[in-house]
């Protein structure tokens, strides 16, 4: 018997074009069970009738469903459902105890959930003005360029690379062109054995704490630094010092006797924007030799150098191999891609490669294609050169409008960045403030997570100009200025 | 002054087509520092000469480089590199040093390098008989469809999904797709908030692993188990025990009293291929309820059920939040792709979330939102159906050989799957026949590392029929056969 073309109907919340929704309504049709093997299709005619469609749209849908082998053509008798079409098992789902008998909290000890992270509400784009930091800016992307290396990454001569289990390897052509392209403006230059790429920053600098500390191991934060490194080292079990930094960074002279690992960001300070000297830097290699400690570096963003030159990386000074540096692409291409990387002495990143292709294998291989692509095309330095002009274009904007409203500037780089590091009047509580100020359409991120909870300051806060339009600036830092005043 | 044509040349080691390589080549001069800023460029006449290429190539490639900002276009006067092009830093890198200064084996412990896992050659494709698990199949795979939902995920509509920052959030697509679509063939219903994505089973286990186990936790493992799970279960330092299975999985009864976690492949047991019956499930579940203990489905494969229908999953059967579900993508897309998921009670998954946000935030937004795409549109669908067809064909293909070379089934699996456990005669060491084999292009699998360490026999193999063409495994088993007679 002919399935009558009154069965079918095309949901508005279906998406795609006409003839995907045809497709994916059959399709869900035959899974589901209400339509079964040998049942005869409704002509394309009487089909494209019903749903008010070209007839051509549901003869395409229908040689593509039975190319997928949902249905089968029998000449001129029509489309029948294939007797191979997938099924849906006949069981019911059994909806989960609402109560569940095991409580998780108690068995898991909730050790993870309880960690502070920046957060950002999920619809920051909708906002007018997002001083927040960190996520790609549309108008900026190299969108048509990105697409064709994704695209070029999808061809068949890449299907290795796009479908393999790697285990533990990273693709050969982005560990290249990091070696000779990337690594080299930094001064840094290394073999492939030492270098591993990871998901992020985050994941670089997890692997980095899980590898070089544990239970006895005592560890240096910056004070304050990023809010996820924290809970990063609360996972290890080690003993963690926060060391408050100045105007030019992490001073060496500071660090306790008997430290092991110390975590800094020393080229461009988070959240402060402090570039460390290089007499400082030299300082704290010697410490290093001398105490017998090593230094994870993390080197964000130092493509977004646009106010003068970026010195070397801390790594291009290290002869000793006590310097384990960490990139990334989140800030430079864009922070839903996941990929950063580790350059470290080869006996460190042997156990970072490990302990990644136990947690993870490795990044997906279509990211890793693309990327090299991108990078190795050249759309990359053009993407970075874009940027930086915006950003340079915003951040003048942004010291007029904080000159303007009185605001009080504590950091902000010199070699540029995407944020300025600010300090309300004592006594203003930073995160009422962000409350306020969202209430307005303006997102500010409050200082308190980056410091050192024993002791942490509630009136800094961060504004960051990498999403905001230049023509919003203005209005949105009167806003603050505002919103601050009230709350003195 | 004019930049000559003669300083350019096309190496042959350059990708892509003529006009990107040509682009290449003049922004890696830029960036090197051979061309500055100013500089004219040779006239797309003079330049497509030199090359040897057609004019309208070297326009294109110029005209993408002024659009880059490498070049700027001075009207009738010609191109010359931009002034705001980007620039190499002025110091050169140093070679880090030869020798580190600190010994990295013994400052980590080494605690991770140990861990011992499946490894496949690299190059595993360019072997005739490769009988290798888990890897995807060229000539199966639905390329086509594969990369136009890639495409589609790559839109401006999806800039977001696809650039942003989640931090430990998912795609509500897939997510939505995962829990109308998929759990329900497994005879599980879930909310949102009882579903972690992962990248992939690895990463799901080791969340699962982390988050439930610890000091002082006593896990039981399967014996013979997949391997990862071993490395796993060490990093937490909890107490692991191994249950010897039998022809229908792990025996309840032989549980340790004291057991808080047990890992288990109740549906298709690994590498065994055992399917649990119905009352042992229930007689695990009980036992699970009794002691107290909670358990982890790895219910990997699920979709390659070709012989009959699959039986629900055990966690569809559990009633009180003890089951810790995980399923993947890696063997019914690709594994490449990295992505997996967990279904469990919320307090888990909020501390599996915070975990995986603190490690590596999220998997791919672009990953996730193609996954979607091809799932919802039917084409998952269609590439399970096909695989299955041709598994089948392979498998009734590998069971002719196998009894034709007179080899030893040890564990074939009721439902289907893709690979066969086998039992070479006492004595023979399946790591040595394996080196054997590989020298005349067949790889195996030697089973030693599935098996408790403390006792592994050493006499165990995998073959699986996942990427094998079904033309070949005739031959691939009867060198197998010629090498045991041989080893024996």
């Amino acid at each position: 018997m002919a399935i009558p073309p009154e069965t079918f109907f095309l949901p508005a919340n279906l998406q795609g074009s006409l003839q995907q929704r045809i497709r994916q309504l059959v399709a869900q049709g035959i899974v589901e069970g209400r339509f079964r093997a040998g049942e005869k299709m409704p002509s394309s005619r009487g089909l494209a009738t019903h749903l008010g469609v070209s007839r051509i749209t549901v003869t395409l849908a229908y040689a593509e469903l039975v190319a997928s082998d949902y249905l089968t053509s029998r000449g001129r008798s029509g489309y029948f459902v294939s007797s191979s079409a997938p099924l849906q098992p006949e069981f019911e789902p059994r909806p989960q105890a609402a109560a569940d008998q095991v409580d998780y909290a108690i068995r898991t000890g909730a050790r993870f959930s309880g960690t502070e992270m920046l957060k950002r509400p999920p619809d920051w784009a909708s906002f007018r003005f997002p001083f927040i930091y960190g996520q790609a800016d549309a108008s900026l992307f190299d969108h048509q360029n990105w697409r064709q290396c994704a695209l070029r990454a999808l061809g068949k001569r890449d299907f290795e690379a796009l479908t393999s289990d790697y285990y533990d390897r990273d693709d050969p052509l982005l560990i290249e062109y990091i070696l000779r392209n990337i690594l080299p403006r930094r001064g840094i230059e290394a073999s492939s054995g030492q270098v591993l790429l990871t998901m992020g920053a985050q994941n670089a600098l997890w692997l980095a704490g899980q590898v070089l500390t544990g239970p006895g191991v005592r560890t240096v934060l910056e004070n304050p630094s990023y809010p996820s490194l924290r809970g990063i080292l609360a996972q290890t079990g080690g003993v963690v010092d926060w060391v408050d930094v100045d105007s030019d960074g992490l001073p060496p002279e500071a660090l306790p006797k008997d430290v092991d690992v110390v975590f800094t960001t020393a080229s461009h300070h988070c959240p402060t924007n402090a570039t460390m000297p290089m007499a400082r830097r030299r300082a704290l290699l010697d410490a290093a030799s001398a105490q017998d400690f090593v230094i994870v570096e993390d080197d964000y963003e130092f493509e977004m150098s646009f106010l003068k030159a970026v010195s070397p990386a801390l790594k291009s000074l290290d002869r000793e191999g006590r310097v384990i540096y960490v990139g990334s692409f989140s800030k430079s291409i864009f922070p839903g891609l996941r990929l950063g990387y580790i350059v470290a002495p080869e006996g460190l990143i042997r156990e970072a490669r490990a302990l990644r292709a136990l947690t993870l294998r490795h990044p997906p291989g279509h990211i890793q294609r693309t990327a090299a692509y991108f990078l190795s095309l050249g759309h990359y330095d053009a993407l970075v050169n874009r940027m930086k002009q915006a950003f340079k274009r915003r951040r003048l904007a942004m010291a007029e409008a904080i000159e303007a409203a009185g605001l009080c500037v504590a950091g902000q780089g010199g070699v540029g960045g995407s944020s300025f590091w600010m300090a309300a009047p004592e006594g203003v509580d930073t995160e009422i403030l962000a409350r306020d100020l969202h209430q307005e359409g303006v997102l500010i991120e409050p200082g308190r997570v980056f410091f050192d909870p024993a002791n942490a300051p509630r009136n800094y806060y961060r504004l960051a100009y990498s999403t905001i339009p230049v023509g919003r600036i203005a209005e949105g830092i009167e806003r603050i200025g505002v919103a601050i005043a009230r709350a003195v």
